[in-house]
């Protein structure tokens, strides 16, 4: 890409959205600059636009965003049709089988939900569209992973902070790709509480009338209430059938 | 703000990301341009921005958002509290009254809903945190607006395209600041088919422990199965107990 190409101002105002967070929901010009990299007038011109265009509020020192930032995101989640063709399969699997269900794509290291059933919540974390997981040890991130290359499966482990989350967690980039190839052998995922202690889930691919690898969809569960050798038994039928019903929707 | 204050480069590209929507999934350069009414060489380095950073996809001819894209929606979501303070109690509102419960806030003239419990989906479109509905004719719209003095309103509802949805909707400002009044008095609003046939909806707004409102939630259930007139009788004690529980938590 040429430099005459790039619109260097849009870039990085994109980053300062990108530094708030939940540890960071209100950010000083200083402590914008500082997150990101960028210099203190490069950073406040960011802000300030963001201000001025109703992105952020300003109260004279720190900066937040407000709701309308938003739209930004819920663009592509209106310009999709995915969401929207997923989402009354996933309450009917969520009813059927009594536990939560959601679908997500693959964004680099990460899952992104894109949309979610929820009979009661099981996780600590609120998971809504737009959440993020890191893949290498969430059942949906297995599954897909398992639709790329080893050499790329390699190199999203290989940007992945491998974090042991509880005892269970695989962490070792080997024992993660032996795990993937049997994904995708099986053709679906288990996680038995390597997110998080007490939550098993199971995942499978979602793929369009042509074979591709769109989503992966998975149901989750409480460790205490089922056990993840039998969450195969129990899961796998509604899933591999919500699976089937999805193809022929789905170009 | 003075031009110096201002990123123009920032301020063309989010308006470029906003053009994308469900309508326009995938755009050319020349459509973008029409669309935004910048520039074709401007909404082409816009473009061409967005895909280097990996928010846009190009296949040579058009563009279209990628997941990434949810990240900028999502800093403001889980910067703020606000939704996973909520959810929780939504869920258990929605357990309890066997209907989906949501909540939003406004965003000049529309309610952006921030969460939702669904039992069964009653309205046609896939309501998600980020989705947006004009405020006139909601009944979270119809709280948050009574939040706002009369001048505010007037303002808010002469930005509206008010639109008769249905033969129920009211379109005239006078009614609508009526309706508002009548709200700022009983403590809540209740929708009758105003929004799609078929649909009721009550709500009430959650303000915060120093008595600051901050958003709204409702009740939306089916019009065939409880008549708007019974929607008090039936939800308001489960809304208001919702309402007191989160009033210690919201600071």
């Amino acid at each position: 890409m040429r430099e005459t190409d790039r619109m260097g101002g849009f870039a990085k105002g994109l980053k300062i959205i990108e530094a708030f967070d939940e540890e960071a929901p209100r950010l000083s010009i200083a402590e914008a600059a500082n997150r990101t990299g960028l210099d203190r007038a490069t950073a406040r011109r960011c802000l300030l636009t963001l201000s001025e265009l109703g992105y952020a509020d300003y109260d004279g020192k720190f900066f937040a965003l407000t709701p309308k930032i938003l739209r930004l995101g819920h663009a592509w989640l209106s310009a999709t049709p995915l969401p929207a063709i997923l989402q009354p399969h996933l309450d009917r699997l969520s009813e059927k089988v009594g536990q939560s269900a959601s679908a997500s794509v693959l964004d680099g290291t990460e899952v992104v939900y894109i949309a979610r059933a929820s009979q009661r919540r099981v996780m600590s974390i609120n998971l809504m569209p737009g959440s993020r997981l890191p893949a290498y040890c969430a059942s949906m991130g297995r599954v897909l992973l398992a639709g790329l290359t080893d050499d790329e499966v390699r190199d999203a482990l290989a940007a992945s902070p491998l974090k042991a989350n509880t005892a269970f967690t695989l962490t070792d980039p080997k024992d993660l790709l032996a795990e993937i190839a049997k994904v995708r052998t099986s053709g679906y995922a288990i996680i038995d509480q390597e997110l998080e202690v007490g939550l098993c889930s199971i995942a499978v691919p979602v793929k369009d009338s042509r074979g591709r690898l769109v989503a992966a969809i998975n149901i989750g569960a409480p460790a205490g209430q089922i056990s993840a050798t039998d969450m195969a038994a129990r899961f796998l039928p509604a899933l591999t059938e919500t699976q089937s019903i999805l193809r022929p929707l789905l170009r």
